[in-house]
């Protein structure tokens, strides 16, 4: 049965998306893009100030039910100046998760910290808090009030859970363990707009969470991200931050920080406000493009669909196929003819700990993510597949 | 006569510009902008990938006569891309102007360098050669073919000079100390997109080269930068960082060095395509208002209209007016009585060194661009003033 698994995935998949070329996330102008677009021109604000930045951002926060959003030319970008402003320093530790997009990683890197790499669990293929949890208890001890890793010497300064392919996190569990042992709580929910742990929106558990607008995002800005958070004074120092830490004053050009060049510009969130506008269409058709690949792989043997973790809402950013572990080894295969074929699949991120700039980093065992690597295909997964 | 230098002024500015309210510069969209707008919307590419980022890099190569242009998201990414590229490491010096807008200093301290500050002169605005080769000579040596400050023991690495308001820097003369005393020549021509030294690009002489889009620049892409070299290698380790350091592959996600969210974004680079048409017409206008200021203000005692070095051709992106000595006691009363009219004017940025993050910055005597900082104010210089 097993060496006709990649045939019969192709056709799990052909049945749902037709027959290609088919990308794995694309997106869809079919609303006020150009409308917005043409209005921000006209007014000329199509740089770092103007309205439509301040309505995409009060647009962001509303959605989100986060205090404030902060605007920025992308998620790594966000995470940097959430991360600083978390007081992450040079020299300390930060624990992000080994199955990550490296922009989580490298945003550690930005602040002159070090990745910890931790596992993911099955339920929700983003940070395991019980595991995690006994990692602590066995490397790391509070003095004084913070966490010190003991292998290490170093400061174990924050804490970011990634809400993976927009799936939450056990945002409780992570939380607990983020306040049992004095992390700083980040969420990355660069892929995770429109997703929900109970009623409330996934990056708005922390002290600040992100998110990302890139091209294969639910919506897009072109490039794009912000920062969420309810802290005013947070707010108010992201966004000095993130347009070169200038004092406001008539004339003078006096900066009292290492500001960034990091402000979105005016055209990039007129794009935004329309996408943002699009967003619960968006969801809806990507919640059934799901259940119709749930439905076509029903008959398709060791393999399943990974569905929203229980009392949580995702927004099926990308969609996941996992095989059991014996059928490991036809990822390929499924990977080759699908891809073959023009409908684009892939495999999960590398893990971090095998890319090159991170093999040193410190980490704990790794078993589930090594085996979600091994076992997981993103499938095609643009609403306009069911719109 | 000096008591009524601010209402000279003023009146001689608004012969030029009218009655405002006038900004010191804005963009201008008659071109192809809604056009290739819509074009990039259609085509579904609005981000870090498309036709028009192609196009855009080809253009600005073509237009700057640099074998390769790389677009990234602004002129202070670009910086910190190439400086990294030219191998400033951490712990390094990097000499930078004392008289620049802060990012020529924020990117030196993003590679984990230190800006070493330098002199401006009177003829162009910008580094003064003769007088960095005498600092250096009384402070530098080289070891081994390297640069070292002997006051602090590091390694300078790059000289970066900046084409002040677009008027190109000594070229020569900085290009010579850049060899004398080993250094990796990096030009910062952020403001200077249309002005050239001889036949030849600002921006084009050193190994790299940087501009920017920004809103306030003589075109936008919204928020937008470039890296020009000719070296080829160097172009493709520019586009692998920028891009994440992703080594391509049809669905690994591998990456094989500390790369950057960095790529302009599909959108903005179909905005760059259609300002850059434009150029030739902006720099027209921006060179006709020089001479209607110019001729404004020959009557207005203790002025001038700072003009264009010998033998180059300047974009004269930001117009400025330099006072003399014993009437700069008169700046800040005439950028009140401009501002107040709704005329917006500005004094040149705070010299670095005054500013808290870069206090501590190695630097030599700095008698010219103190001189400037009390003597100098922008006009404003928006093209669509004279078209």
């Amino acid at each position: 049965m097993s060496d006709v698994l990649p045939a019969l995935a192709h056709a799990a998949i052909s049945k749902v998306v037709g027959v290609g070329p088919v990308g794995l996330h694309e997106p869809r102008f079919v609303g006020n893009e150009s409308a917005y677009l043409k209005e921000c021109l006209d007014s000329t604000y199509v740089s770092s100030v103007g309205r439509f930045v301040d309505r995409f951002e009060a647009d962001l926060a509303a959605y989100t039910g986060s205090k404030h959003a902060v605007a920025v030319v992308n998620g790594t970008a966000a995470l940097q100046v959430a991360l600083r402003l978390s007081g992450v320093k040079p020299g300390e530790e930060v624990i992000v998760p080994a199955l990550t997009f490296v922009a989580t990683a490298a945003a550690v890197v930005y602040c002159g910290a070090i990745p910890h790499l931790a596992d993911s669990n099955e339920r929700t293929l983003g940070l395991d808090p019980e595991a995690l949890r006994h990692h602590l208890e066995g490397i790391a001890e509070l003095r004084g009030g913070r966490c010190v890793n003991r292998l290490t010497g170093r400061l174990i300064r924050a804490l970011v859970p990634v809400h993976t392919f927009g799936h939450p996190v056990e945002i409780d569990g992570v939380g607990a363990v983020a306040r049992d042992f004095s992390l700083e709580l980040i969420e990355d929910a660069a892929q995770a707009l429109g997703s929900t742990v109970g009623e409330r929106h996934a990056g708005t558990f922390g002290r600040m969470g992100i998110l990302s607008f890139n091209g294969n995002k639910t919506i897009t800005t072109g490039g794009g991200g912000a920062i969420l958070t309810d802290d005013s004074e947070l707010a108010k120092r992201a966004k000095h931050l993130s347009t070169t830490a200038r004092v406001p004053h008539r004339w003078n050009y006096a900066h009292d920080a290492i500001g960034y060049n990091f402000r979105l510009p005016g055209i990039n969130a007129a794009l935004g406000c329309a996408q943002l506008e699009q967003l619960p269409g968006f969801l809806e058709a990507k919640r059934r493009l799901f259940e119709r690949y749930q439905s076509a792989f029903a008959t398709v043997p060791h393999t399943s669909l990974f569905s929203e973790p229980p009392g949580c809402r995702s927004n099926y950013w990308l969609q996941a196929l996992l095989l059991d572990e014996p059928s490991a080894r036809h990822r390929d295969a499924i990977l080759t003819v699908t891809n073959n074929a023009g409908l684009m699949t892939r495999p999960t991120w590398m893990l971090m700990h095998r890319l090159v700039p991170y093999r040193e980093c410190p980490k704990m065992s790794l078993p589930v993510a090594e085996s979600l690597e091994r076992r997981l295909i993103n499938l095609p997964s643009s609403p306009h597949l069911v719109m």
